[in-house]
């Protein structure tokens, strides 16, 4: 069970886009960003994928950017008609799009008679939004509120996150495995008064079959070293047929 | 962008588990729900991770329930600690657990002089509660309401869901590509208007990075299949330079 500790820093993230719900793409950036806020010591507490749909967005954005420290966005800001972040984000937060000089000028020096109006919707973000120069790419990556928008496109994501991520490292958390022999329903006991006893220690177990037998994964993970080494020690000597792993 | 259709059912999964969202263990049962939902004609409106916390997986499944059709839950069903996911749909609906007679024999079958207390929790569901019976698992398939709650061990889902998945069976999708040689910024124009035509066709565009050289893959889907015919020839008949694939 995960607990919110004092001084933690805790995510969302939103992976936006109906390619992702029909199965026509397979999801890169869901798995990637549990893999490197894992990595920065960040609490990723939810994730979720929304459709192209305006109010899906905004609800779930607003209700992300209240309940969390950090909230991260992908999909949904190129220049076509399903390309609907930037406004789903501007009702949520009921700030008005408004043309950034900034990313006029980019648009300008490709388009100087004028830029296209699909590339204009790029380049009008909500009232308030921060752009972050970090990396080499052409747009900056955009902030508003606790919310980082990117792009959906696993490559450019994944560019724009990596230029940033200095800015989000938080506690490193450990964990440690026990590989266990034995019925989930004859270790829980052990396990609930552990998880009692440590409460900064997050428990869990997850049965496993494999060549049709069964055995049980207990993960322990916690940011207090000397916790967590009791806490298993403690696991290790109160359940039967223990293999640590 | 999804076009919400009269008679067209919709579903959202909810997959729960802090093992997913810190990276402990991938997640295989959205993958899995996103493909069958696909082929059995079933929309798929949104997909989320959420922590083993009462408050995120209650308001969530609430939510859900509300706003879909069916919901999927994954994961939380088993007898230890974390296993949270009864309890919370107790409280999303305001219906307590009660005891059930038909699952009480079946671990008194198990543990004849009583079965202990964490095997109790997993006979304990929400008021109201449907049984269903289908496959050779020795548990079944439990619903409440439009909430169909199925155990997160990746073996133990797929063969609740494939014993089953008739139940459940929608209207046919049917899709075609086309892969540009464009930049999105210039083919937006003659999507938008594509989409504005043609609304029961789902239209997308997903930009692509192969070997340094950026195209674009464009998407049409519907379950109209002469409207996507049409739609799919004013495409390329309206954008540059397109390979159909």
């Amino acid at each position: 069970m995960r607990r919110m500790l004092a001084g933690v820093t805790t995510a969302a993230g939103i992976i936006i886009g109906d390619e992702i719900l029909s199965g026509k793409f397979s999801d890169e950036n869901g798995p990637f960003l549990i893999k490197r806020l894992r990595e920065l010591g960040v609490d990723l507490s939810r994730l979720s994928v929304v459709a192209d749909e305006m109010d899906e967005i905004s609800q779930e954005v607003r209700r992300c950017s209240e309940a969390f420290d950090l909230v991260f966005t992908t999909g949904g800001v190129g220049p076509t008609h399903d390309d609907i972040t930037l406004e789903s984000i501007s009702r949520a937060f009921n700030e008005p799009l408004e043309l950034v000089p900034e990313l006029h000028r980019i648009l300008l020096a490709r388009w100087p008679d004028g830029p296209p109006e699909p590339a204009l919707r790029m380049a009008r973000l909500p009232r308030g939004a921060e752009l972050i120069w970090e990396g080499d790419t052409r747009f900056p990556l955009v902030k508003v509120r606790n919310v980082f928008i990117f792009p959906g496109v696993p490559y450019l994501f994944r560019r724009k996150f990596e230029a940033a991520c200095s800015r989000w490292v938080g506690q490193a958390i450990s964990t440690c495995r026990i590989h266990l022999h034995a019925a989930e329903v004859d270790i829980a006991d052990a396990l609930s008064q552990a998880q009692d006893r440590w409460p900064d220690v997050s428990i869990g177990s997850y049965p496993k079959r494999n060549d049709g037998v069964w055995s049980v994964i207990v993960t322990l993970e916690s940011r207090d070293e000397k916790a967590l080494r009791e806490a298993h020690e403690y696991v290790q000597d109160s359940v039967p047929d223990t293999t640590s792993a």
